[in-house]
């Protein structure tokens, strides 16, 4: 049985985490800074932004996780160190700074930035302020690690499960940031994930790769896809289950609590897109295929128009056609059904693709909620799909206008 | 030689125009019915929106096109005539209306409509303003006929020229809306052309075609194809020139009179943009293919990120390499060179990839003018490819977030 706890990606077992002020930001009341510190060395993966700009810490970190072995994050926010002449050098300075510090090898640490592209990153405050992050590290830091990360988010994403593989209580945790430049086109966003379980890095690739496919690959805020983001999982074999290494039950097990948590944070991510009031849901069904399925609950979340419509609770619908049209999904429109949901109730506002007399006033009311749902049914089959985005506000466009200031 | 001039789509020898306030918008101010009436049978050709959603009006008009001829445009705004149950009936119905008022045939006549998606539209107001629109109609009513299909634009797009073919005095003209809901994907807005131009329907066809790959299908306000529009030409032939039904040199002064034209309506477009303040245009050089090129433009353009930060004049450039590096094209990060233009000056923001030093003194100065250029060279080969769109701003969400109402 999956069970939410507390304690975010020290709450499996033999993770210490911190963040820190280091001074990469200008304001000193904002960690810049995280870092989490496995006890033992862990088997790891990780998945990378298709983005064919890419951070330079992504590189490192690709190297450094090629043996399936990682102890350690470390992660600045302020400053992507990206499109840097020096970027790699940086990357790789960084490593070994923490590898010092922590008395591990350079080639165990995960290295990632998040913040502005294209300003060079000084090595300067993350060498000056390693000593601190490390002295501050404890198995109860997850909330200063998750703090550390974010950029525009305005909530910290920390979700944690336990659950059961192989007759041993395990958990599985996790921190995020993501809030613009989010669009699904793996990954979309930092994602770092640990857990106690025992079980081999090529279970642990397979287990995130496929996993992303229906959670942060299915998340949109602004259709911009990130040249930093990756999603990385650390497991410290600490839980004494016997090592998973093929899909067993187990391995089924350790993957539905995975979903939990990476499911719950996608919601995160989405409620708290850069300047959003609202979370879009859009659940595709009777779809041909799963991939037709996909592209239309994307298309939809991603149209800027019914964003702004949601923004302002209006009930047009034509705006779903019209994306579900253009998403590159096989439709035959005669046969759409579309509706709105929330905590309010449903409406339904469109059947076979021309519109249903509704009353205008339940569907604001239900609008007005804080978390949509738009129910498509496309009457061809029986492939299901779901995307989350948020809705398009003056706030996003403030953010987005002087983000660099 | 090619000339501007005035006259939009009456500036061609043989067309009426005009337009009016029939009652399908509540502002009575707000003229809603527009049409073009040509003094003869004419070459007729268009073509329509890729979205699989497809207005009630493009069915008819493509039935009435089948043969290459038509004599009418009639046009409303306020309504889409889209995913109404009725709406094919509806449109046959106006064509009816339309010939029998003014003597012709209802498969001469191009039907279209723009405006909210999902709402039945009423016949009434088209069939009790027709006799009042063509008494109206006149050899200066281009204008009206321009103000009738506004929906959310602020300026009337019209634009004619003048040119020689086949030793004969030329013209074409054009009207166009389009203001949000614009996205490359042939056809992106609505477009009326006229020309006196004699020329058979297949070269027109041929010519609108491969022209609006380069004008229309590049202009982006905001990633969303319409489900109504389209862009059609009628020649009537009076400029007495011998009939093009080849592409000779008379063909050649045609599509490069047109493309004055559609080139000049897309500026135009792309300005008027939904809340836009500024005209974003990308120039992409260097591509190793014209599809390469293409892909970069328009994935520039199209960045919310991006627009957003032009709407605030911020030289943020990494966004810049971000939508490159998702944008689908073949590029290589090392490579590209970025700098801003406008009429205060150009400066060169990223070259091989990584950030320059510049002034942001000089970038905030050269990107508060309204109309800015991107120049981006990949550095990999010899295509290039220009798109155009607009800034992300706060009226954009207000205008969409409240269109309905």
């Amino acid at each position: 049985m999956i069970r939410f706890i507390s304690g975010g990606v020290c709450a499996p077992k033999g993770f210490r985490a911190s963040g820190i002020h280091c001074g990469i930001r200008k304001n000193k009341q904002k960690r810049d800074l995280a870092m989490i510190l496995a006890d033992v060395p862990c088997a790891a993966a990780a998945i990378y932004t298709t983005n064919l700009v890419k951070g330079a810490p992504l590189y490192v970190t690709k190297d450094n996780l090629a043996n399936g072995r990682a102890q350690a994050v470390i992660c600045n926010s302020g400053n992507a160190n990206t499109c840097n002449r020096n970027g790699i050098e940086v990357a790789e300075k960084t490593c070994k700074i923490v590898a010092e510090t922590a008395g591990i090898d350079p080639s165990d640490v995960i290295v990632a930035s998040t913040g502005v592209i294209g300003l060079p990153l000084d090595i300067t405050p993350i060498s000056e302020g390693m000593e601190k992050l490390y002295g501050s590290l404890s198995y109860g830091g997850s909330s200063q690690a998750g703090e550390a990360i974010m950029t525009t988010d305005t909530i910290k994403k920390e979700v944690a499960v336990s659950f059961t593989a192989g007759g041993k209580q395990c958990a599985i945790g996790g921190i995020a940031k993501g809030s613009g430049m989010i669009h699904p086109n793996m990954a979309t966003m930092l994602v770092f994930l640990t857990t106690d379980v025992a079980i081999s890095a090529e279970m642990l690739h397979e287990a995130i790769l496929s996993d992303a496919a229906d959670t942060f690959n299915m998340v949109s805020v602004d259709g911009d896809t990130s040249t930093n983001d990756m999603l990385c999982v650390m497991a410290s074999g600490l839980a004494g289950n016997a090592p998973i290494t093929e899909k067993n039950e187990d391995y089924a097990a350790f993957k539905e609590a995975l979903h939990a948590v990476t499911d719950a944070l996608c919601v995160l991510i989405a409620k708290d897109g850069e300047g959003a009031t609202r979370l879009i849901e859009c659940n595709v069904t009777g779809a041909p295929t799963h991939a037709d399925a996909v592209k239309a609950a994307k298309g939809v979340v991603t149209s800027s128009l019914l964003k702004a419509a949601i923004f302002g609770a209006d009930a047009n619908w034509g705006r779903v056609l019209c994306a579900l049209g253009y998403s590159g999904a096989d439709i035959d429109p005669c046969k759409v059904d579309v509706s709105f949901a929330s905590r309010a109730g449903e409406i339904c506002v469109c059947r076979g693709g021309y519109g249903v007399d509704f009353s205008e006033e339940n569907a604001k009311t239900i609008l007005s909620e804080n978390e949509i749902k738009i129910n498509v049914n496309l009457g061809s089959g029986t492939e299901c799909a779901t995307a989350r985005g948020c809705d398009l506000t003056y706030d996003y466009v403030r953010i987005n206008g002087d983000y660099r200031s």
